[in-house]
């Protein structure tokens, strides 16, 4: 099973690109990550027409088994270049989205959790007709204690990144068999 | 009174800013609607420090009594422009929506108007402080057959978003009375 | 495949009354659709203990292979009256609700169809693992024209809610195959 | 200024009421707080008519200057009972929360602290027309640490609180100007 990845902040040693990296190991076991990687998709603009980038992106997800954003909550909603990557892809067709499990990560400083972004992503995820993994939700706190220097430092949640892995893994395989 | 009217959409024949020059007009003898433009601000990098262009924006809405955006529904949320430019503007200090009246006005040719798109938005607003005018919402339905030539062509709409312009000055006054 | 019904709203006469009633006919040919009564069932109060009608609704809906709410929306939200069903059936042991499939129905007389309302209840079942069918979504505007006596009369909603029958049916039938 | 307080629990020994009793006393500099009582209101049906109890909560509500709520979280979302509550007074003429300033006061057991309640409620609150305060909001985590016996312990807790009050007072003035 292929897994892409996007990562919704685009600074170099994010905490997110750090959660992705931990997470791709410890997930090794149930599935393969790879990043979807958004850095170079421009603003969208209409008159631009198609772009390359966002369009490879799509091919790429398109042949892949699910999606998983590793994304932070800015403003109490998705981070602008995520949303902006998305409003790129859902052009693509066919929809690169459609009918992929999905799943969120999200870390914060505080206690919340990037729970305000989650629920907008999900609601973005019925037009995009995303599957969204209902449990294990991933919202990690005080996320400057537990990812230091780009490795999640915490235990209990790298054990319960793992949890979530496999309940990913045993979810998304009920779409594979369509 | 002075507004600033934030265009969500990138394009130059946007519906959006179609409605906005017409809003302009309409709105004349209840205030000054100026746009603050978002074109030119780049995708939100903390590794690049600040931009000028958020800068002077942010210094424009300081200024200004209040704010209108203009914007249509990308997948069921904010455009992803929309929201990269409120992610700049909220990394100014002071910042520069607190404590400011704002309304949405959102249209698409479908007949849910943006309301998705809207009360995202909205919970947006409760971070940035803004105050929202509740009433009238304004979501217009069918925008293809309303707004042709990027011009407002329906009487009913032209009389509603008059309306809207004259609550919205009332609302606004409440707030600059402090 | 038998799937449960709620209806959201308390009144005989009920316009999602008569929806329910038309759609359980025309989606015969795709499963057995059985109202979950919850007009008896009490307010919420933990002082009180379990309540047996709360107790039969959670077994009847542990036993079915789905879910259909038809609902309308109050005060841009679920019907109090529905979530205080909800409230009474998420205490069951085992979780009613978990992992089976969902579908929302809702109608209003003006254009937005309780897209507001809908978007609430799909954050509910996040809760409640419940896995809700993306499309297509069912926003029936103008209800008052389109559902007369207790029946639907316009044709174009007939056929679209066929459509929709026909499409749960094979989404479940996903989830069955556990 | 005389507030009106919604408990959107039923529970007698409900944590919410708990920490309503104790803001009552913190919050007596700033305004006086009665408590607007939703315990008789039945389950709403169109079919029944007007209710006595409702009419009478909504003759508190519209002669009080604010509202505020203090609410759990049930099932990511507002309590059945509470918005059961708020469907009754909806209907009342005129309406009792018309230009109102509010705000909330929740707390959980967990982290997030009602983060996903409190949403939905402002969401409801635009369509009610209440005018709430922004920041700060209060969401009170591992609240069976914080309140015990009916009474905050948490020093910190307190505090935030009379911060709160303070603010409200503050911003709920405003609108009294009118």
């Amino acid at each position: 099973m292929k897994i892409t990845a996007i990562i919704g902040s685009l600074r170099q040693s994010s905490i997110h690109r750090g959660i992705f990296e931990s997470y791709k190991e410890l997930a090794k076991e149930f599935f393969a990550l790879e990043e979807g990687v958004i850095r170079n998709i421009p603003l969208y603009n209409e008159d631009d027409g198609d772009n390359d980038i966002a369009h490879q992106l799509a091919e790429q997800i398109m042949h892949s088994d699910g999606v998983i954003f590793f994304a932070p909550e800015y403003n109490y909603s998705v981070p602008g270049v995520l949303k902006n990557a998305i409003d790129w892809l859902s052009r693509a067709t066919p929809q690169p989205f459609a009918g992929k499990p999905a799943s969120i990560i999200g870390a914060s400083p505080g206690a919340i959790g990037t729970a305000r972004m989650q629920y907008h992503l999900r609601q973005i995820g019925v037009y995009l007709n995303l599957q969204f993994l209902n449990k294990p939700e991933v919202m990690i706190s005080s996320s400057f204690d537990k990812v230091k220097n780009g490795v999640i430092q915490d235990e209990a949640t790298i054990e319960f990144l793992k949890l979530h892995a496999g309940e990913f893994q045993k979810f998304s395989s009920q779409f594979l068999k369509k």
